[in-house]
């Protein structure tokens, strides 16, 4: 089954937002067995809203609509949708009971725009929404299912969750799709592509390879269709054996994973803990890893030591070392490891220090270069890296290095996670 | 003039990555009087990207397409629009060399499919880019105007800022669009909405207004559009003063900024420096302060207290206070924004604790209670948050809460900061 998605509003046609919604609904989509074919931003007119319609309507299965419910700006959106499915609106006195309990809870005062949030679609089963005022609608027409949900994105995932998704699940005629992904670092695209020609040309027909690369870290993504799930499974699984054969030594982990995930994993299995002396990335290594629930049993904390004097203060570095060498030198980033290593009570720990741009570059020391020093079990590495101009890439970059150094840090000190990683 | 943008990919239809660059490059029409008017994402094969291509020539002046230029997979992309285009593919002596440079400096090996890289449409103007191996083009056909651009952002931006944007400046046939907005903090949308309701129905007719929510924040964005830019500026700055004439209390900031870059400004022309101690929020703030370049001069660096052991150890939380009160409890963030103002020697500290979820509540303390203290020059000030059971949202809307707590103890606190915010 084929579906789009609509997303109605100006803010992202201008710019003002990045439309993170599609990403997570097709995400959810395909695990479902529903494929996206297109995703189309339009303006919140009524012209542009009932021509992507039209346009959807007349290639897909199913049409998602997100976005254009908010209380100051669902007039056009509903009354084209009104339109376009040639019925009225209704006031549905339960969803107006909720809407209602919201505003007593917060206390905030009730106002005529609140209460239209409670008119819906005459002809739509109503997709409830607990945790905002917008709900969500369920149209079927000509064969055709349209789903209508508010563009706040955690309500927009509470109703997928609560009460689309479970229906999708339970439609027949879709062909099952499976993806089987690994997750590889430290290789470049082409390179990967080059090391795994052959594999890639002898996949059969209703088999793709994906390569999705973000910096440092390269995706390597199977897409399997076919009417046998179980086959589908069976045929990736042998070829991810295959690839996984051919460039093992970079791959960090399978399905759906994180570089970020997989360390919390293996140190918490392995008992060990960690923390971070962070400079150039500024706190974004530990809000990478905090990002994750149940990141506490692992990571300790750590020190955003964007001064020297925090350096000083918070991580031990030596005054001497830093006017010696700099801030950006490796033998501060070996002190800023070995210090939060020790003060922090921790098995392994993270420094980084560099120059993320755009200022502060010198000859000596231009924008892009970052030391990365971890302190682990038997060794301290440090190593220096090279990146770009662009100070939010650079930041991003150093993180994945130091998080891939670490990672290959406990790899080679720790014989039981080498042993679980060739495994996988 | 109208512009369409067309990006390619099954990444993101399958929802592996999130469209970034669509929104960047909308921004970026918008300042040259380019109005985007719809967004597509479509698979990278043959009928879905002639069939884009197609719709988009039919309603657009300029057509943007990015993606499905990279060294794996761009054999599709640039053979359909060829066909698309009626023109065969050449190799380009220039960008083969910078392609050849690129393999030499970084030590890799050149494979076939990069020097691939280096075959463009006849029929176009390359838009070299100096950051990667994938040129850009640039193509008129029937008065109208297509750039096809690589996917990857920092190489799309580059080509944008360096070869596309200075061109479309020198297009004729634009009617100026200008953008004119209020950020504001604490104050809900429709509130908001209700309380400047006679002003935005008084509106001419070639003046939107539009808002703009994210967690705790509202953007008030004002678009005009006519043929005299000094006019529309005019206008804009007089409703915008009507506007902070009603809603000023809640203003912190006018045009393209940030709450952040608010904070940063005015506490640097004060002189004043910034520490944070986060535990919840796992260092979000601290990286949210340091995206911005400049930042060290106001932010000294702060310590991510995940652990008690570090709250005790970084910030000097008494280890009595945690047993009593609990990590998540207004004694605890006030001896945490307290410690890190006195021991990283700063003018004002953050202190963030709280449950981001999914786990750790409890009936006393439930998912989504956060306590955030500002230490400041005359009083720590604690306040107590409920937020929802979404972890990632619980961080974001602790942080910004935490930003706007820091704000208004900056207002409160400062009668020259207080003074320069009244009369933006």
């Amino acid at each position: 089954m084929f579906a789009e998605i609509i997303t109605i509003g100006d803010e992202i046609l201008i710019g003002q937002i990045v439309d993170t919604n599609s990403a997570w609904m097709a995400q959810q989509l395909n695990t479902v067995g529903i494929r996206v074919q297109q995703i189309s931003s339009v303006a919140d007119t009524t012209k542009a809203i009932a021509d992507a319609l039209i346009v959807a309507s007349a290639r897909a299965d199913l049409i998602f609509v997100t976005g254009g419910l908010g209380p100051t700006k669902d007039d056009v959106t509903k009354q084209t949708l009104a339109s376009y499915f040639g019925c009225v609106l209704r006031r549905d006195p339960a969803v107006l009971a909720h809407v209602e309990t919201i505003f007593q809870r917060s206390n905030r005062p009730m106002l005529e725009i609140n209460r239209r949030q409670a008119d819906v679609l005459e002809n739509s089963e109503i997709l409830f929404n607990d945790l905002g005022t917008a709900p969500g609608m369920w149209i079927t027409r000509n064969d055709k299912i349209y789903v209508i949900m508010p563009g706040v994105p955690f309500e927009m995932k509470h109703i997928m969750q609560e009460r689309v998704l479970p229906r999708l699940r339970r439609l027949s005629g879709r062909l099952p799709i499976w993806h089987h992904t690994l997750l590889t670092g430290g290789i470049g695209e082409s390179f990967l592509a080059e090391q795994i020609a052959d594999i890639e040309t002898a996949l059969p027909g209703h088999i793709r390879l994906a390569y999705l690369p973000k910096p440092g870290l390269v995706r390597l993504r199977l897409t399997a269709t076919g009417p046998n799930l179980d086959k589908l499974k069976e045929e990736t699984l042998l070829i991810a054996s295959a690839l996984k054969k051919r460039i093992g030594d970079y791959v960090v982990g399978e399905g759906d994973t994180s570089l970020e995930t997989r360390i919390l994993t293996v140190m918490q299995q392995a008992g060990l803990r960690l923390a971070t002396a962070e400079s150039c990335t500024g706190g974004d290594i530990a809000r990478r890893l905090t990002a994750i629930s149940g990141s506490s049993s692992v990571f300790e904390g750590g020190a955003v030591t964007y001064s020297n004097a925090l350096k000083v203060r918070l991580v031990g570095v030596q005054p001497h070392t830093l006017e010696t060498h700099g801030a950006v030198s490796e033998e501060t980033v070996r002190e800023m490891a070995l210090g939060a290593q020790s003060s922090f009570g921790v098995d392994y720990a993270i420094a980084v220090s560099g120059i993320a741009g755009p200022g502060g570059g010198s000859p000596a020391k231009p924008v892009g270069l970052v030391w990365i020093a971890v302190a682990g079990k038997h060794a301290t590495i440090a190593r220096e890296y090279r990146f770009g101009k662009d100070r939010l890439v650079n930041i991003e970059r150093a993180g994945t290095a130091a998080l891939l150094q670490l990672w290959q840090s406990l790899i080679n000190d720790n014989p039981t996670i080498k042993e679980a990683q060739s495994q996988i």
